[in-house]
């Protein structure tokens, strides 16, 4: 499978330019008979989109969807799912001072190293609106992953230094996330974290942070040993974003720090019994230092994970960099740019998360031979 | 591609349960003409064999590797390289008392909620002794990068609560990696966890820890966006091995607390070029918090990333667990097992790393229509 | 990989059912710096729209390509090329007769219990109108074929029971075949052809036929043992065309009747010298029988391989089927109909031909370490 | 996936060169708790194995089968199941004269122009015995079809220029096939082909053939559209066997000379209804034209296609050919060879179909959304 796409049956492909003339996916393989409406797309891609007041970026596109095929009656047809979105306000002249110029933190120059030759204009297809298509792919994985029950919520864990409360510590509040621009699960915290945006907006600085992704419903065995692992595919899933750099599963970092007897959760039986195969006990854990998954497979126990991004490289502060004759130059970046990417990466952590478990629920129909 | 297989150009299959008959790998892809030699291969198994005093397991297999097809005359053929380890001495016996019962943390249940049925001896196909295959193919793979310059090193980087000196800092000696058992790069600090770790074996307990990489020689470009970025790929790899609960890439998880004009790497001309499409100057990077890699490609700086692995879930001390019924059982694990993963991980690590980036190698040389 | 891609390094996903909104591709893996423009693409479409008072359906779209994305300044980005067609005159009207009835020699009942639904509207996904995601990802392919010396030839071989003379024999024509609408290598043929297809209309009915093809300048040793063979994956190309029914290489089923004495074509010296790897002679064969094809690799002499394809099973004729609830009905096809595939199965042969061989060329730079 | 693998989600790997230590299989993805034998991998390996007296080579070596893995207690474990022969009687010197020269008829030069160097040992990875560790992996195949009725039959249905009568007509005998050396479906038949062989041989010669395969007991619907075909499988299954040179399905070429009224097969009520999707009723068809696939899919009549295969190019007489140096040369090649492959090419022609339909099998359990 070549570069652009993913995915072993679920499989997705997504296509688009930062500033070409549209982005958007196809997705293969989601089954026929599924509800699905372009709301349901449209949804998602405005949750990925610069909200209002908050430290995103300020270009303001509808992101309209289209769906061009596979769906049918309102109900997928088994066949591909192509979604277009058309690029509407480009703006590419903001990026001409730009073009012969590579940028710190961007992938300008590895990518004239690569392919000796790039679309200069908003970084291309280095640029985070390639996410769009993945997000429209998710949000079809999403319309599938509903009807197991499996939920996905991801949410800004840190941004700017700040800390949010732990998942489920006081202070946590889930339902504050898609409230405020920062989704951050605090309103204090957000103030503060608002805050210093500002402030780092006002320096032409710019901040790093972490998303939070947990996931519920997730029947225990999910995953496909040795190399397509739940937590493998996933951290395949979430380091492909730009801006990422680094993944941990439950305990993460700390679980290098701990010793086994501390962090070994202990199974405990479970009452209410899930669909488990013939003469295999159902169970839960006492702790999820595991985050949800051990030899790679699901618990059972809430999925959870977290991804350290990066603070944004457009920073609007002046900087030295070289150019394409190879000469050392200053350089000012304008145009429109997030301070924190964490707000708008939180939806696409969910997107990527949902093209992952997607693919794995339906392997898992491939599991047992009397299935 | 199935579940046991990883490459998009350059692949690999790996085989065997802990105690079958044997354990092994095909790889497929290499290309024609590489010197191989078989002593290539046992070097690297014989390097995740359990060390002499360490901290390792004492199971002691000779792991003799076997190949039996693909190599003539010493050189590859171009079709599939099948190495086989035979298992000699499985003492399956050990585990006779945990068939009915599911290990904490390990992969007991989790392979018994998805496929309804294991092999319990040993971990079966979970165990850690599965990444043979891997080493045994990692090894082909640095034949082959050895051809392009490329050379990747490994080392206990954390054990125990023991942090190594960062690479380059005072303290820090990579010729001492290989040195003791623990891989650690710094004979001082070996001799302090070596000292923890036999008061946590006395304890009946077990430690995390982490293992860090740094690749030298990569030309600059290298990785295929958007869902094979070298990043990715490398997350995927790492993540897939049992123990692992964290990745990250240069300054990682700090950098989600830095501002973007401390983080970005600023790029600065460089003397001597590389081989480069026309038109692209080389250069270099003043810092390297990217870890070498931009936008999932590779910049030609140094390639670091650090893996968190947790403690080794097999400890000595009783524990409670789930047995088949359901019911509550007190748990007393025999058999021979490390207190730390790390110091037989790292050999791992560089296996994976190389069979990762001999794909990309491979895959670059399709970057341009008229290379 | 799923069902609507294909290629491993070069490779194409499609996408559309005939009266939905579009149709299209996306092309993956096409290396960078390709000169590509859309009268590539258009002129391809073009060849497979219906001809001119030729046997073809009347449906006379304007099949317009846009390029969406992964061309920048007229050359290729090495991003996904991703190529849309909106679908124009869809009356769907014409199918709602159809909409509970299976019609015989087509899809109809086998997508049903296979999905459990479908577009009945022109045959949704199973129309040959899918084709035009493989003919304008094919232009693509084409334009890098060009760059390497590579020439693709189809025509009808046979057609309402009239057989072409062979390639090369008295009576062919090879610069006929795009001058005549039925794409016949005789004009004499192409009118006997034409007279017998009008006929055929007349009745009702409709013909099977041969397309045959010939592809030049590919350099020995092309193709991918053991499941990847050139041959092998040819015909797995044409027969994902919906018509074929048969693929024969060289000699093909007559070479089930020959002896080896006759049919093993003897290796000559060549005089030219292609491009081999050190040590490796040039050669020609004095015949061949082989197609062009050893070993699943390529022998340096022509390509050469005939499809056949069955009589087009919309014909104007009363016929009995059943409908949905399993009842004995009378079905009368309306709308535009071809009576013969054959002529605009031509150009389709070519693209999936095309497709085929751009792959294996790029992988084809993977067969040596030391390339 | 690479070259030597294939399969979606049942996938098989196969590894060995023909007079290297040894050949094999890993069979991957196929689901936990299939009952497996080693004696069902034997049963297979012993039907490819040259018979007694009949027109096949005399090299009789035990391919003696060892499971290496994904077995246990007799049950598959849903890990990759990987299958060793041993090389045991390879009577190399046989081919030491050969070393410099390229057979008529062999892959020997496309080879060497591909990798530049090969095993000349009895045609090294291109060997028909390569085909072994496809009938290996055929057997686990057909295990798993066996629990779903579905059962595969292939005979030699032509050779040295005798036809035998088509399946279901006078003079045809099933139960004849595993009876004869040639696998001919009928006794008469069989003598007279085994005449017309000894004569081939006793002029150094040999002949072509055809096998016939017919599969029943699938359910309507298998295939996975629109590159993933049904017909598209078992084309590339079948081409990627050494000398084949043709396949067609169902009336295949006659189908070209054939008119839609007559072609068509027309659906009619079935009485007994098989598991099909709410609401589509199920169905017969009159005949069977198709061969058992519309559309890619089985319409849940036979499944039907015919082979063609070269004779073998390994004949006894004296033949001019090309040297290393590129001179003319004479060429004599003794060693063991067939005079026609179908009576040894049946059981792979079997295996191959097993392990399409096992992996279209699997992956129809993914169709629909709420299977």
């Amino acid at each position: 499978m070549a570069n652009n796409s993913t995915g072993t049956v679920f499989t997705v492909t997504t296509f688009g330019e930062s500033h070409g003339p549209a982005l958007g996916c196809i997705v293969d393989g989601c089954p026929a008979g599924l509800p699905l409406d372009i709301a349901d797309i449209r949804a998602e891609l405005s949750r990925r989109r610069p909200g209002g007041g908050g430290p995103s970026t300020t270009r303001a596109e509808a992101d309209e969807p289209e769906i061009l095929s596979g769906v049918f009656e309102g109900k997928t047809l088994g066949t591909p799912i192509a979604i277009l979105v058309r690029n509407t306000n480009p703006r590419s002249g903001d990026y001409d001072a730009l073009k012969d110029l590579y940028r710190p933190g961007h992938a300008d120059w590895t990518w004239e190293a690569k392919y000796g030759f790039r679309d200069h204009r908003g970084g291309g297809r280095s640029s985070a609106r390639e996410t769009l298509g993945r997000v429209a792919a998710g949000a079809v994985a999403k319309a599938f992953l509903n009807t197991q029950g499996i939920v996905i919520r991801s949410w800004t864990s840190s941004a700017a230094g700040v800390d949010a409360p732990a998942f489920g510590s006081p202070g946590f509040d889930i339902d504050e996330v898609e409230k405020n621009p920062l989704r951050f699960p605090s309103r204090a915290g957000a103030d503060r974290v608002l805050t210093k945006i500002e402030n780092l907006r006002g320096l032409g600085d710019s901040a790093g942070g972490k998303v939070s992704c947990r996931v519920t419903g997730l029947k225990p065995g999910l995953g496909e040993p040795v190399f397509g692992k739940l937590d493998a595919r996933l951290a395949a899933a979430m380091l492909s974003l730009g801006a990422a750099k680094g993944i941990e599963f439950g305990a993460g970092f700390s679980a290098a720090y701990a010793q086994g007897s501390a962090n070994n959760d202990r199974p405990i039986p479970r009452r209410s019994s899930r669909d488990l195969p013939p003469g295999v006990p159902d169970l839960d854990y006492d702790t999820n230092t595991a985050g949800g998954v051990l030899g790679g497979l699901s618990t059972g126990m809430p999925l959870e994970f977290t991804v350290a991004f990066k603070p944004v490289p457009s920073i609007a502060q002046k900087q030295e960099t070289v150019d394409r004759s190879g000469t050392v130059r200053e350089l000012v970046i304008g145009g429109r740019h997030d301070v924190c990417v964490c707000p708008r990466a939180a939806p696409v952590v969910e997107a990527m998360t949902a093209l992952v478990l997607a693919d794995l629920v339906l392997l898992s129909r491939l599991d047992r031979a009397n299935s």
